[in-house]
């Protein structure tokens, strides 16, 4: 495989409610260092992908907002190589933009997509899995995800339905039966329990040819608003072309739209640590907890009696929190959330109700 | 009586620790609105005066590094109505300061000496009281102190015995039998059954000659150091003479230096809703609860399924919290206390451990 056609688009256009009152509107979740290692979530992304692409294969797609944050905190990026969306259209529409950039470019393009936000703890795991995907993409005209292996009944998850024959070049190769929503507990069980589901993480491999063929497909629509603009790509005319397609474009997302639909979609069953850090909650089986089991961000954090904590405070300030058991408290410069870890499906209800009570800058 | 007569000397130098995080060493207690009705504890305490002294007859002792805080919130104060001083002593050196400066300018002074961080609910009742209580000490040769009538078995307080002679001018003046440390809570039950022990407020009334008296025949090491001074006060000298005599001075308080010895002690038996806001949970005591019995200070405080708590936080913040019960919550800039309600006598704990954790600048 030339590694040169290797392309990476990184989606970075979330804004991650769950994560109030530190993921923001003007400063979302992909943009903090959330577990403290020193590193964003975006920039630890990017560093995992440079591993697979070169540097000036890699695109952000983002909402113009988060333009500089971007250019900030990925400073290797050109100013080209990041695509701004005009409007929130989900993931549909972003794959397509990146698809439309990269294909005058390189039509041998083997494209990585990835949310900007998930957490990987075994990167050497993560390389060789996007390798054996890269190939399949490559050897068949296949739209491949990575399924995880569950180790939970997790019931905040999307799952994959694979089917059990054999794929002659890799074993962990399978064909996906169906996608499934996010199940109830009980279904969450039988999955698990069966061997045959795994996680759906979100990330996507594909030849621009495929993935191209599937939209003409699957979300003509869509595909066709940007074919009708193709010659605006990588032109000046680029920003006015992409604000009229976004204006007209559904909003939709990639797993609805397109692998639902698709019958050539494979999955590479995958085990890399992975976890796409959606709440708190799962932020907080990744932070190093204490003998009490809190786990805590800050380095000025003084516990008493607490157990079973996540803390999350800027270094510069000092906590200090007695006979506190299962909570979640998470503390900015102008906003404190403190919530019980088992209510932690509340914080959407939160930020509504603040956003009802016309206190817009705190989202 | 003449108006012109009466001084009230406030005493505002210390740093509150119980009220960590709020009051801090570099701007303590007094100087903060901790109910959130717009005035500080300070200036409330001036306002109550004013109606029984002229402005010009107000003295207010301090640290020197609170002068500045002091002629800001209490605009209408000249700049010589601030006693500066340089050291921590205590009550007895403050209170002797104060007289030394008074003594010249009026022999016939009667002096109302009280802490600047106390609350008073009834203004009316506090006002009459003061006036019985200076009645008292111009037409006696004594040291009045102010007894409140104890509503709870508090262990926070002391309290002052009394005998139970009636007193020609008005029932409600009684001799003082003796002063009591803070008691424990069966002692605490049975001075309340009893009907002869009031809460100590520490609020004094007397005449500059009663109080130079006593403090020569009970204090005499501290009276002597200031008498040999005499000269300095009120002169371009007196900042110097002051450091020499606060470098030479006991650390001691007015009640266990003078009151506990003197046998001239009078108390007013009082009633005029006083807290000296000790602690949150005294706080508490006096704030509006909501209906799930919550106290609230800060404006942008959401609570959900939230009960007991005393929350407070600047009204810059937005607070939203979740699932407490019976917690102290209070949010500064640089410092968050989340802490269980009955365990309050731990705040001088954690302070101790700060400071041993040479986090000085969070005090």
């Amino acid at each position: 495989m030339v590694k040169q056609n290797n392309y990476c688009v990184i989606m970075a256009g979330g804004i991650g409610s769950r994560f109030w009152p530190m993921s923001r509107t003007s400063f979302p979740k992909q943009f903090h260092d959330i577990l403290g290692t020193g590193n964003t979530l975006i920039q630890m992304t990017y560093k995992r992908f440079r591993r697979v692409c070169p540097a000036e294969n890699i695109l952000v797609v983002t909402n113009e907002k988060y333009r500089s944050l971007v250019l900030e905190q990925l400073p290797d990026l050109q100013s080209d190589q990041v695509l701004c969306e005009p409007y929130m259209r989900n993931t549909a529409p972003c794959i397509a933009y990146a698809n439309f950039k990269i294909e005058p470019r390189n039509a041998q393009a083997r494209i990585i997509v990835a949310p900007s936000d998930h957490l990987v703890t075994d990167e050497t795991a993560f390389v060789e899995t996007i390798n054996i995907a890269l190939a399949e993409a490559s050897d068949a005209d296949n739209l491949v995800t990575l399924g995880i292996k569950p180790h939970r009944p997790d019931t905040g998850y999307g799952y994959i339905q694979f089917e059990e024959k054999e794929n002659a070049a890799n074993p962990n190769i399978k064909q996906v039966k169906t996608f499934t929503e996010k199940p109830d507990i009980d279904l969450a069980n039988k999955f698990l329990a069966s061997g045959d589901f795994y996680w759906n993480s979100g990330i996507f491999i594909w030849s621009i040819e495929s993935i191209q063929a599937a939209f003409a497909a699957h979300l003509s629509d869509v595909f066709n608003l940007f074919a009708e603009e193709r010659a605006a790509f990588n032109t000046p005319n680029e920003a006015a072309a992409i604000e009229s397609i976004y204006l007209a474009c559904d909003n939709i997302s990639i797993d609805y739209g397109v692998m639902e639909k698709a019958k050539n979609v494979s999955v590479v069953l995958s085990d890399f640590g992975w976890s796409d850090l959606g709440t708190w909650g799962s932020l907080y089986d990744h932070l190093p907890l204490d003998l009490h089991n809190n786990g805590v961000v800050g380095e000025k954090t003084m516990l008493y009696n607490c157990t079973n904590n996540v803390v999350y405070s800027s270094d510069d300030k000092l906590v200090v929190l007695d006979g506190m058991n299962g909570f979640i408290l998470v503390d900015t410069k102008d906003a404190l959330l403190v919530c019980k870890k088992n209510d932690e499906q509340k914080i959407k209800k939160f930020v509504h109700d603040i956003k009802m009570s016309k206190l817009d800058d705190f989202i």
